[in-house]
């Protein structure tokens, strides 16, 4: 896959219309039932009670009517072509079902029922057939195996689910994998008294994708903040354009997901909930930051942040202010706010008087800002007046403990008031439960993001901040280097036929060369004239290894000479060295000669691979040299091809990456021609999709400004292009 | 510190009998009020209102009646000696109340006023004369600055405090620091149902400590979790001899512990807070995992984990099985027990037989088990009958989302019985939140803990786990080694007389020994003939360095030379040593001779080291050598004297461990020398506090079985003993 393919296929996915699958104007139930408890049932009563606004045609050849709504014994007794066909018929009888409204023109179909690939065998059958005649007469279908859609604009009003719920109107846009946490969900949004814009459970994925519906969601002006819950991606790079897209502009829209399966024990799970190979979870971690979309654990930080992002003040920076009338809390709440990587507001020495002509002598003017037990609502208001005006605030966390004298409704109005002219986020942290309740529902009311504990506060506001920093950082284009595609082709193409997946080293080199990686100087040498030529031409000390493509394990066989001086040195090693590899292999081994290599100055010993994923296509690995990554595995992974700034955030994201800042006084390592390798990789495995696997092991890196040196390299291809 | 006074100091508080307070028959309220919303007021309403079973003696000279109870003018105006006096008149007053009350025969106070050592100046004096007062008249003091004490035992009924709330009885014990968390903490624990048995503000401490609060809780059949919210720790020591005492022998409470000031801004928040300096967080971590304290970060863990806690039923092990009747949950609780290093069972034959047979087709039977969305009680009830009996499931996560037909009320009565007649921890997760309250409620009743998340259920579980393996597992002794503690002060003295707080290296060397670590063999000679005889007897090749009370930094002036391998070589080194740092320091600069040290084979670089905490004492350190430890701060701390198993874990507990377990095929190293190492570490700074810093690197550590060898060492010394 190269770039310009991406391009096409981010455009193909734009390119997917799926509104009139959200706003119909007439929807029929086929398998509509009269019994209580049915799905069949539900579907129609939630539309009714949804307070659809289009027109509804419960289909079933016995019932006469459902919820006093004239039943239809089929799609074809219906007297135009509706808009959407909500399947919950058994599976065998479903294609018939999509058969007969796509001939009387309907082109939208939600499929509840299961029973498909998720069951394997006749199940993966029915739904390849169902599929084909998606594709075949251009149809959009939801499902099957889902909960169904829900679409909350005034307009439009649908309820098209089986769920216990109606959920409140807001402006969050859900897409889940997994229909039963839907229905958890809509009862924990309903709890906490948060509303949806849409909502939808997607079920097998037999037509479009998360993709489609993330884009689709992107589009709808009424959904502020995309969620997701997801079990595997169908596409990595699609996922990544689109995220990036949906992320920037003028109208960035957050997305927070969950992808479950982080243990393998969870994607085994998930591998026989779903039937898809989930991939592995550092994979996903990788698309999940490329993408810009923030990966949430849990549901509880799903709607915690979905809160904070709601509220469309944007923080200018991390510089946060505490006000709080209990120390405790306020100390809790600095812990979270420096763990979460925000920062302490320094307050201006104008904030400071104000505070202190306004607050008992008692109180804390510095951040955090102590109110005092004892504070009501005109005391809080003071402080925060004051706070919310320093320009060394970005940000402001109220926190209130139900203390004695605590006018909690009244502070909750205050602080209402104050976040209605205030253009930085002021997030509030209510502590307690019982008799919080109002104070929350007022705070809510009022548009301010209302959390329980001062941990939740902070780390929904770090997770806006950082998405803030995400949106403002222009996204930088993946880099095209001049390199020698052709020529690597055509090495490629001999190796392959001569019949080796595996490029001996120099072969390995070469293909690095025509890419312009900064290698070790190498010569390949027929004899021993010709290495002390190669040697006196790149400057002693060098090394030498033997090179012949079936020698794999030089060194056993005493392939490899080290730290080699002079003439005589390098003439002794070369005759021993072909006498011993004979001595071990056989006379008629093939050798095509030593390769020279100048030995090379220490420095920082790094690695830089790929492998390439069956579904998601190649994935660069970086790590330090030696254990670090073999035995601590602190490396950092990204989806190929990467942005500039991307290969910069791999490089810092390993945890050792302070070695390469320098330590005890040692000069920092070139992390820019760190990233100028991986970038090129990035071009090459992208270009090149016969490469299997390459690692470069080790490539020395000097301190800054004098680069990067590969001085071994591992090409293997696959047999089929 | 040697190890007898540790144990004085432990029965010490052991001996400190504060059952009176908790426990009063009459409590005289010192300002008390008419005033609604009054402190003075609040106290006496709570009593009132809360049930207090004893006499109340409003005291106030100007009031009749208050709530409907005749006044006293003064605590000398009644005619007994209340048990309990509760202090609320202003700071200035409270010194006069305590004499009155000590004169009359009262014991017990409570100071609630506040504007004392948190104020400094003229507050801290005013502590100080009532902490005087305490100690002479033999007095228990709980504050002053808190918000005062409950006691819900039913043969008491005492709520002496100003908070809003009369909290339920249960069987949670909670010390705090922080007053007005306290306020929040009722509040949320009164929203989710949960009870106390006794709840401590305790202000200021100045009389007892938490560790005299914890031992009370410990002591009292009604706590049956220890909860605390600490800012500082009184002793680090006595914290842990108390809280390994409590997590042990044939009753042990958990103890659960939020100490704030993480960071250091959290620390400064905290000082300013308390007016106490707390210490750095990395000796908190340490002496909460020496005294096995489960510290939870936030108030919500807190009470999550003292709801699991307050089941009786303990976990054998940590097979864990999952019932589920929707996937995604299903998949997200996998991830948290995997990811909480809980396991998930592998099913015997007859339960996975039992489950096919019971469960429908499309349901799964491996762990987790999903029942389906269509799953009503009776599903559940087969689906648990089977897991909870198989002898590879040691504890049980059941997992309810609100589908359409679920009958979630009747499913947590299907829980409860079962859980009834369970002997393994059974916890639930009902999904959702406002179609799940009432089910939430039953189960509680049934005593069946409940969480709203799968994360927060394996969480809690997880962390009973850890806490039932650790009241297992013995406590191990301090072992006290054989060593030469009169030699080891008779150095130290001479050290000291002459000027010398840092030995040199010959005499830490010295020191060490005495102490029986396994050192380098190492000798100073005088001369070069010296030099050539030591290192003939301890063997080729050898290190030598120059030796002498002024030369700090051997390696500036030329005295260091490695890899010496013969006489010659050893001879030439000698003399040019001399003369270089003649050459360097002057031609009169005092050298003793040089060290000969054997030259090591290669193994694995340790550091171990010692710094003293002015507060908490010795605080023991162990790490990887060179980088691990100086740029990654890969370390951890124990606070010394540690016992024999916590040195094991130190060394564990460090994120490079692997490299000592052996990667790419090494043997692993003789985890077990360092460990004695350790040990015999925490017994010389224990016994001998005048070592200030003492560091031993490197340390070369050997396969197993070849022990470890001290290389080289610094010890520095207080002037003062």
């Amino acid at each position: 896959m190269n770039q310009s393919t991406i391009t096409t296929d981010a455009n193909r996915s734009t390119g997917r219309d799926l509104e009139p699958l959200f706003a119909p104007q007439s929807i029929a139930v086929v398998g509509a039932s009269r019994t209580p408890g049915s799905v069949g049932n539900a579907i129609v009563s939630n539309l009714v009670f949804g307070g659809f606004t289009g027109t509804i045609y419960p289909v079933n050849p016995k019932a006469k009517s459902i919820m006093g709504i004239r039943c239809v014994p089929s799609l074809t007794a219906i007297d135009e072509a509706v808009d959407l066909v909500v399947i919950v018929v058994p599976a065998p009888a479903v294609e018939k079902v999509v058969i007969e409204g796509a001939d009387r023109g309907t082109r939208n179909f939600v499929i509840i029922t299961a029973g498909f690939k998720e069951i394997g065998g006749e199940g993966l059958e029915r739904e390849n057939r169902i599929k084909k005649l998606a594709k075949d007469r251009g149809l959009n279908i939801l499902g099957p195996n889902c909960l169904g859609v829900i679409n909350t604009a005034v307009e439009v009003s649908m309820n098209a689910t089986f769920g216990r719920e109606i959920p409140k109107r807001g402006n969050l846009g859900l897409i889940s994998q997994s229909g039963a946490l839907c229905t958890a969900l809509l009862d924990y949004a309903k709890g906490i008294g948060m509303g949806f814009s849409r909502f939808v459970s997607f079920g097998n994925k037999i037509d479009f994708t998360e993709v489609d519906l993330m884009r689709s969601l992107a589009g709808d002006p009424n959904t502020h903040v995309i969620m997701m819950y997801v079990e595997e991606l169908s596409s990595g790079r699609e996922f990544i354009e689109a995220a990036n897209e949906i992320t920037h502009g003028p109208n960035p829209k957050p997305i927070l997901a969950i992808k479950t399966g982080r243990t393998a024990q969870g994607a085994a799970a998930a591998a026989s909930h779903t039937g898809s190979l989930a991939g592995s979870d550092e994979m996903y971690e990788a698309i999940m930051k490329q993408a810009g979309v923030l990966r949430v654990e849990t549901v509880k930080d799903l709607f915690d942040y979905a809160e904070v992002f709601e509220d469309a003040a944007l923080p200018r920076g991390r510089k946060t202010a505490i006000v709080t009338n209990a120390g405790g809390p306020g100390i809790m709440a600095t812990d979270a706010c420096i763990r979460n990587g925000l920062s302490l507001s320094k307050f201006q020495d104008y904030t400071l008087k104000s505070l202190k002509f306004q607050m008992p002598a008692t109180g804390s003017f510095k951040n955090p800002v102590d109110v005092i037990g004892d504070a009501k609502s005109d005391r809080y208001r003071s402080a925060l007046d004051a706070v919310t005006a320093d320009e060394g605030v970005d940000q402001v966390v109220v926190i209130v403990t139900p203390q004695m004298m605590t006018d909690v409704n009244q502070i909750a109005h205050v602080v209402g008031e104050i976040k209605s002219f205030c253009r930085k986020p002021v997030v509030s942290c209510l502590m307690g439960m019982a008799d919080m309740k109002e104070g929350v529902d007022l705070l809510k009311k009022h548009g301010v993001p209302s959390f329980q504990f001062p941990e939740d506060a902070m780390r929904s506001l770090a997770a806006k901040n950082r998405f803030t920093e995400w949106t403002r950082t222009p996204l930088q284009e993946y880099r095209q280097f001049e390199v020698d595609d052709e020529a690597l082709e055509r090495l490629f193409d001999a190796e392959l036929e001569a019949g080796r997946t595996q490029l001996v080293e120099v072969r390995a080199l070469e293909a690095l060369q025509h890419y312009g990686f900064p290698l070790v100087p190498y010569s390949l040498a027929e004899n021993a004239n010709a290495a002390v030529k190669a040697a006196e031409e790149m400057g002693y000390p060098v090394v030498m290894k033997i090179s012949g493509p079936k020698i794999l394990h030089k060194t056993d066989v005493g392939g490899v000479k080290l730290n080699l001086r002079d003439e005589a040195s390098v003439r002794k090693a070369h005759d021993e060295m072909i006498a011993s590899v004979k001595a071990k292999m056989g006379d008629d081994v093939e050798i095509w000669g030593v390769l020279v290599q100048k030995m090379l100055d220490p420095g920082k010993e790094i690695i830089l691979g790929v492998t390439r994923d069956p579904k998601f296509g190649p994935l660069l690995m970086f790590g330090l040299g030696g254990i670090y990554t073999e035995a601590l595995r602190d490396v950092s992974f990204r989806l190929a091809p990467i942005r500039e700034n991307m290969a910069g955030e791999m490089i810092k994201s390993i945890r050792s990456f302070r070695l390469l800042e320098g330590v005890r006084g040692e000069a920092p390592s070139d992390v820019g021609s760190i990233g100028e390798c991986l970038m090129r990789l990035s071009q090459l495995v992208t270009s090149h999709p016969r490469i299997k696997e390459l690692d470069m092991n080790p490539v020395i890196v000097y301190p800054q400004g004098q680069g990067s040196m590969v001085a071994d390299a591992r090409i293997i291809l696959s047999k089929e292009s």
